[in-house]
């Protein structure tokens, strides 16, 4: 049984290897400035190692030739694309060669009538909907960092957002790839169809699988008709049951809302601060739910009716409905402030993107009370209520040595309490290094195991992003 | 690099393996009488070999006990659903053990708000549907076969199906897998949420590998709600191009009909020969599509009208539309006639699930065109043209070797055209061992190599399927 061979630090970038990187993109593409090595060694999760040399390649066959390097003198090598991700899955962690894929940044096709378009894997993911949406088409999903992030790493990390609930993930669109093995070997995986059963499917094993089995250069992408109509409404609760009550009911009256977002008393309150109103809910809302539907116009407004129902009959205290664009937006504007509002109660915010089967979130906000009375925790939340995805927010102090340990105790729990809840510890953001603690809660030592030897199948040197979403070996728990 | 061993014959069916198989399941459960054999060792290619033993486990348990035997002994084994495959994928290759999971058979859990069910992997399809059907829920994937065909057969087929056009293939219902490893281990992939990326993904890399990776017990599949409403419309064209021209229109016009089926000319008399008819579309008719749109009423009422409007735009002849169920079923009967009236046709009937982009669906029937006159065979061609997705039928006569020769030669200038499309040699069917000799034509040396190091990672004696899927790896290219 071959297993990765552990690839603990970096080697001393000699100079050979460097001379092989600029050979393979040019001395202008490899930088070993200190401004560019630091930048490159962090993400949204603003913990990380700085890169040893950050190389940004302007082809898949330079990216090639940047591993086939990586491979000779056996030097760690992590892909990223907007470093947007929350668990430093684009950061080094072992040193070595940051891959900056920013250059590949163009759309290659948009094909009508095959509904698809090809794009290099730095394309960024808002541009590439503002692309198809100019010709009717659509590409649904929508993280939250979709004017910054990419499709090359939306791919790599599976991507969600608030519309994953109708329409899915963004594993679901995704046709075909081009990637790089760590080898330097260049593959094509699935096609221009959405039907293809040739070999084992190697496009959704890739998809997700953040960066660790080859680089992802350019993506096929499935697209949709645009829906013409969308309607949005805001209804009010005065707790998350009669929230979570109200989505039971719309699920019963067979409605998919394209979006079906909660938020709770605590978001809501840093969000009135921060826009300054206290007229964002009526008193007492303790939850409320912002919803969207969409599809022809008929229809839209027949799923409007039936959700503006549903809620009022759990107990909506006010429910607001949105047609025009401009009506949209202001109800939106709460969902939208929420990041910048919680960031401004305290330094720093961790974001744990928990998921629990959908009729498992009454019980999950059971749990997330517990652990703020246990453990003197200030824990906004909010999320995509449709999949059962929570961000649970703990908003910390890091000069507060004690309350970081609290934090520590209080995210294990939560951990523990979202699987046994038949859930899972990340819905979005993957595992990168931040997570691997947690690993074992979920997946069994057997299913860590057969992972380990996947990725040995793919990179037998361990040299492609080392130490992420399985901790190494040697140790066989925690990293 | 771990290779899979190459596993050539059967080792001799010794005393202490039986014992081990009937110690697994019971003895009552342990078959070696001829007629099971051979009826194991069949699937709908027709062509195989028989099993040395057919094993009938009552649990997941007793599935890991059958593998730990079969491992011990290096025994092949063949997990088996409902035999309806094309490619031969559910028979013996090399003898050995046929895994027949037909005790598993339960429907567990059908969870209406969390929108999912929980199955046995011998669930026939249909049975699955009409339970869920009957609480407004919908589990679209409707391969041809699904009065006999098993849920979890559909998994390792990653089977399709007219509605996947719209709705997509198998794998987009898939939520979560319980397995067993070649070893005997239990694996759970997925779960109960829609997001999870937690790990590489297993429940995709599973689905559509043909039982070579590890034979699924169970499966957590996603549901939908039931769309109320259902409009059929036949459409009669003079020949392919104006088929082809209508089904562009009505992507122009943001429609995606549930169903969108194409049938030939040569497909159509065979149909009303079948019928005893001549009534079924209008003189000179060279194509007919089928189409279905679904929704709420007056989205699918609405989309009709586009359909219709998109099919006179074309050229059709006649455009018939129904509403109620009997007018329904009675357009769809020529659909349903296709495969036993080409039966009848010849005694022989060989279908190749091609697939291309759908914008090149016109060259590909231009190919056919070409083959049909360079090859003198008869070959009839119906199937979804929404995704591309081509059946191409060669009806033979296995006494005439002249006419099989011809064959022969024929699939090797079909796929290869397939794939100067852009396309693939199956859409549906998988590789089996049929296609083997074709995979090449595909993928790239270093992809199949690919794939053989992910089935050595999963199964590093390769007792599971063997000789499916990629070629052994003693010649490199063709079985």
């Amino acid at each position: 049984m071959t297993r990765p061979a552990v690839t603990t630090a970096a080697p001393a970038l000699d100079a050979s290897f460097l001379d092989a990187l600029r050979a393979a993109v040019g001395a202008a593409h490899v930088s070993i400035d200190d401004e560019q090595r630091r930048q490159y060694g962090m993400d949204a999760l603003k913990k990380g190692r700085p890169a040893d040399v950050v190389v940004h390649p302007g082809s898949p066959e330079e990216v090639s030739a940047v591993l086939a390097a990586c491979s000779a003198h056996r030097v760690p090598v992590v892909p990223r694309g907007g470093g947007t991700g929350y668990t430093g899955g684009a950061v080094p962690t072992a040193g070595g060669v940051v891959l900056a894929l920013d250059r590949l940044d163009r759309i290659l096709e948009i094909d009508e009538l095959n509904l698809l378009a090809v794009v290099e894997c730095h394309v960024i993911t808002g541009d590439l909907q503002r692309a198809v949406e100019a010709v009717g088409l659509f590409y649904p999903p929508d993280p939250a960092s979709l004017a910054t992030s990419t499709i090359g790493g939306n791919v790599a990390e599976c991507a969600g957002g608030p519309r994953a609930f109708k329409y899915g993930v963004t594993k679901r669109y995704i046709l075909g790839l081009e990637a790089v093995l760590a080898s330097g070997e260049i593959i094509h995986t699935g096609g221009k169809s959405v039907k293809n059963v040739v070999g084992y499917d190697l496009t959704q094993l890739l998809t997700g699988s953040e960066g660790t089995l080859a680089v992802i250069t350019k993506v096929i992408v499935r697209l949709i008709p645009l829906p013409p109509t969308q309607v949005t409404l805001r209804a009010s609760f005065v707790d998350i049951g009669a929230a979570v009550a109200a989505v039971t009911n719309l699920i019963r009256a067979r409605v998919i809302p394209s979006a079906l977002e909660l938020i709770d008393a605590d978001s809501l309150e840093a969000v009135a601060r921060q826009l300054e109103t206290r007229a964002l809910a009526p008193p007492g809302t303790g939850a409320i739910l912002l919803l969207e539907v969409d599809g022809l116009e008929q229809a839209a407004r027949e799923e409007a009716r039936r959700v503006d129902q549903s809620c009022r009959e759990a107990g909506a205290t006010e429910v607001l409905v949105a047609h025009d664009q401009a009506t949209r937006d202001e109800l939106w504007r709460v969902r939208r402030a929420l990041s910048t509002s919680l960031k401004v109660l305290a330094p720093l915010k961790i974001n744990h993107d928990v998921v629990v089967p959908r009729g498992r979130v009454p019980e999950l906000f059971a749990l997330i009370a517990r652990i703020r009375r246990d453990y003197r925790l200030l824990i906004p939340c909010f999320g995509h209520v449709g999949d059962g995805n929570i961000h649970v927010n703990m908003l910390l102090d890091p000069a507060d040595e004690d309350m970081i340990a609290r934090s520590h105790a209080a995210e294990q729990v939560l951990f523990e309490g979202v699987v046994a809840l038949e859930g899972s510890i990340s819905g979005e953001h993957g595992i990168g290094f931040s997570k691997l603690p947690f690993l074992h809660l979920e997946l069994t030592p057997i299913e860590i195991d057969l992972l380990r030897r996947i990725k040995a199948a793919f990179d037998p040197l361990n040299i492609l992003n080392p130490g992420k979403v399985f901790p190494p070996q040697t140790d066989g728990g925690a990293p």
